[in-house]
């Protein structure tokens, strides 16, 4: 089994999740979608997160699309659910099947309703004891959709609570205080050293969070071998040209981390790229207009451009 | 078929979810309160709400529950399920499961997501679309929950746009106002007469909004022969009756509408009461400690003294 | 000087600002309102709380309201004031200009800003440092308001971080459990006692507050005698006459703790009980309509009535 | 006198508050920054904004400073005061106090309370009488801040309410869709045209706001440069210019622009660009790190870099 560890770095790619032009699962697009990330060099791939639609699915769509997408990852790199629930019994059935599946962990973010330091704590205790000593997962801390405000120290208590807590997905925003923190505390011993993948913004504080200790991202962009180029250049100790790469998507990034119509546009560029068939997103979705697309292939032919001249 | 209709009236009792010791559904407890709720002169029953604990049940548990409820009930009073659900795929195939099983329609609250004017109509505009031509529904207009506020001229609107919204739940706090604001349109004939029953603060202003013109109560409280009570006393024209009535019940009615705690208060006395075997609650629920419990006992003695007063 | 101690106790009433037909500060209703409030008991003033409107007052308003209340209060009993402030230098400025005119001390709720309990304590050292070694101030938990949520664990950190930290206004709802832990922490010794005062929904919980160990209340109500007689009542043992006066009130209290109408309900009845000259709100403020104060009408009647049944 | 009109445009420079070590208002600095902000090409300035820690500052200081900039400005362009209040009477002193000075208008977001479209209109129609008919006015539409959404339909009904309503600060995002809408309203006719300056996100999506009918920024960056080179090359109809000017800034645009740390960033910038002479923030503001201030010099020299390529 390929059970998400700590060690774990690169890019994990958010997955979008393909739909046909009537709204119905697309099974071709997912699998094209699959062997699309791992070409361009995916570490991992997290999917039935927020930017995969996952609550406009029904359960069985959840259990079909994941059984897919494993399938045809077929164990190369660890693939990551997404199993917030505001239950316990939702959560716990989730997990299960999807492990059950061969997923190689699941990904949690707290719930609106916990604000204090110890009501997030007791919150993913009780996480912890849904999911289970065999189960690895990752904390999801992502204030902008959860409005929960997860200290330093509070980060350190969960983990510290529980061994089977592997990962930080860290989008805290600002955030890159508390990403060296977190670091320094496990540099120090005063903690267990988890991989902290980061996804601020959609990756736009990727550059800097790597030197800050970041093992990489998980993230999603249309542009995939952004994050692989920018990882890979900063591991070598190529910080400029890290940065390089990093400034020559920054624009079409930018853009496409718009809230509410930034899917629209990454599953737009994706449907463009020949990778899903189909750019529809289930309602409720925005569109792009006409001169929203106009924006994109500005933008895309100028990346275009710019990473030529980068040759 | 019970369907549910605009002509609906009475005390719709919103139903807890009894579960054994250990957290198990329990089914056995959920006739005898079906029972009890029938006894007491239920008009209805709503099932699957946010004080039926909805979203810590599986959706494997949550049609068992449906199911027993709607045997028990056996078409004697319409039975309402809760199907707010964050994606209309769910939303869709929960509505078709309960109504296949005889439910008599389904209640949905807006999303956080949407905030002005135009996106509340347009979202409920799909609701609409996906709940199909056959299926009456219950719009529950709950701000402390949803964090969305419609306005009368909204909610107008989602009626005008929906010949199957038959009801409006009320629950906006202060609502007086907008409880004869829409009851003023209809009585107008500039809107459909959709029934209103309110549920504020579980019913802390009902004799009020029974006067501005509401049909009856859609709430949970332990006592619900209160709410029985005091909508025949008003629908008879009894009004300081159904005053004397109310206020002898509100000081413990205060302490079970607490946020929070309340629902655990409501299962202590049902429990107390002989209708559940237990009182537990699914984590994450809070614990009543012996001094909440003293409170209790000591306002259910004022209660039972005060009401034996009024005889 | 009349400063404000640990050892405060009973009824410290939250006090309107009046305002003319126009809109103009009502300087003589500001003594009759004095005269009333210290007439019917009270164990001190609060003024240009929430409900004071203060934010709706000028600067130069402020300080003249503040003025007229000192002098006609004369020392007689203690007066808060709030000082909750978006910036510490306003909030130095209003403190030391209010201490001038010879208040008691000063109320600070924490601005929506601040979340992990971190933060919390960070801003309430600098509000400490603020305030200086000379003011006594009240610490406000009101989440209803401020969008704050400060655990029992945060509030003994500000109290033990700022020895003019003196009181407790408490108003987290539900607040029964919290009142108790706080209580308990200074009865182990854990804590140096502060009083507290408790302003749950405007008093809605009063006698369950006293029983937990409150030391009094600091809330508003157009029935100022209720908050005096029932603390009076609890604190020479009679439990049950205090839970008798409070629940005659309840009903109208319940209706006048509406947000939103309630100042308005509040100052409707003040001026019928010839304590104001007019009921004028600033705006943005609502009016109340003639069904609202038909609603009031009955109320009071029926608090009339249930009082006397008591005598 | 410099009103503000209907006709405004290219780059409003949201001004900084300069302190001294200490904390204390340093006005030498304010005039540098004046002459600065001049010199780079602003076509107005807004000063007592949110980044200009309007909250911060005493009624004292807040008046001091305004005169300090408006002297120093000497009419040579437009100065907008933040006029936003909880209540409409210090709304109106402000307003009438600056105006006095020789302010060109005032700048109004709308408070949290609001939000149903009818609720926000209502507003503004409040604001408007509290105004008056002589002062020309700014509406600043900023959900991430106010928490207010206001829709296209609600932006039309407030201008068309106020004809002293000149412009509209335009910060929703994603915002590129109303903007579009905002602007085709008063192209078909349909709508008094307002000026539209945009701030979102620090000015994140300037060229693509321009293209869709933005008539400049008004925003804060510590390299105004920026905004006035693009707004230029933009208006001359040299699109792709503007890209690659905008493009050069847009790595360090995106660092300053992170919530909370931004304007330190900002004040750093500016004092190494020795416009002021110390890069203190009041209480609470976050302070730099080293790696933060790495990260700065870094983006900076890269800046630089790119900057004289494209030259």
């Amino acid at each position: 089994m390929n059970k998400l560890s700590a060690s774990a770095k690169g890019a994990y790619l958010i997955a979008i999740t393909p739909f046909t032009e009537n709204g119905a699962l697309d099974l071709a697009s997912t699998d094209r979608m699959v062997d699309f990330y791992l070409a361009k060099g995916a570490s991992g791939l997290t999917i039935l997160g927020i930017l995969g639609e996952a609550t406009k699915l029904t359960a069985e769509e959840s259990k079909l699309f994941t059984k897919q997408v494993l399938q045809r990852v077929n164990g190369r790199v660890p693939v990551v659910v997404g199993a917030s629930s505001a239950g316990f019994a939702p959560m716990r059935e989730l997990t299960q099947s999807v492990m059950a599946l061969g997923a190689s962990g699941v990904m949690i973010a707290p719930p609106a309703s916990v604000r204090t330091d110890d009501q997030i704590v007791a919150y993913f205790d009780m996480v912890n004891e849904t999911l289970g000593s065999d189960v690895p997962w990752v904390l999801q801390d992502h204030p902008v959709s959860t409005g929960v405000q997860m200290s330093t120290g509070v980060i350190l208590r969960i983990v510290k609570n529980s061994s089977t807590c592997v990962m930080l997905k860290h989008e805290d925003c600002p955030g890159l205080a508390k990403l060296s923190a977190i670091r320094a505390a496990s540099d120090r011993g005063d903690a267990r050293r988890v991989a902290i993948l980061t996804g601020n913004g959609g990756g736009l504080f990727l550059p800097e969070e790597l030197t800050r200790g970041a093992d990489g991202a998980m993230t999603g962009f249309a542009y995939p071998e952004m994050m692989v180029d920018v990882i890979t250049a900063h591991a070598a100790g190529e910080i400029e040209k890290a940065h390089d790469i990093f400034d020559a998507y920054l624009p079409l990034a930018r853009y496409e981390q718009q809230a509410g119509i930034g899917l629209a546009v990454r599953k737009h560029i994706m449907a463009q790229r020949g990778v899903i068939a189909c750019a529809t997103l289930r309602k409720p979705g925005l569109r792009l207009s006409n001169s929203d697309m106009a924006d994109v292939a500005r933008l895309t032919e100028r990346q275009t451009r710019r990473l030529q001249e980068l040759q």
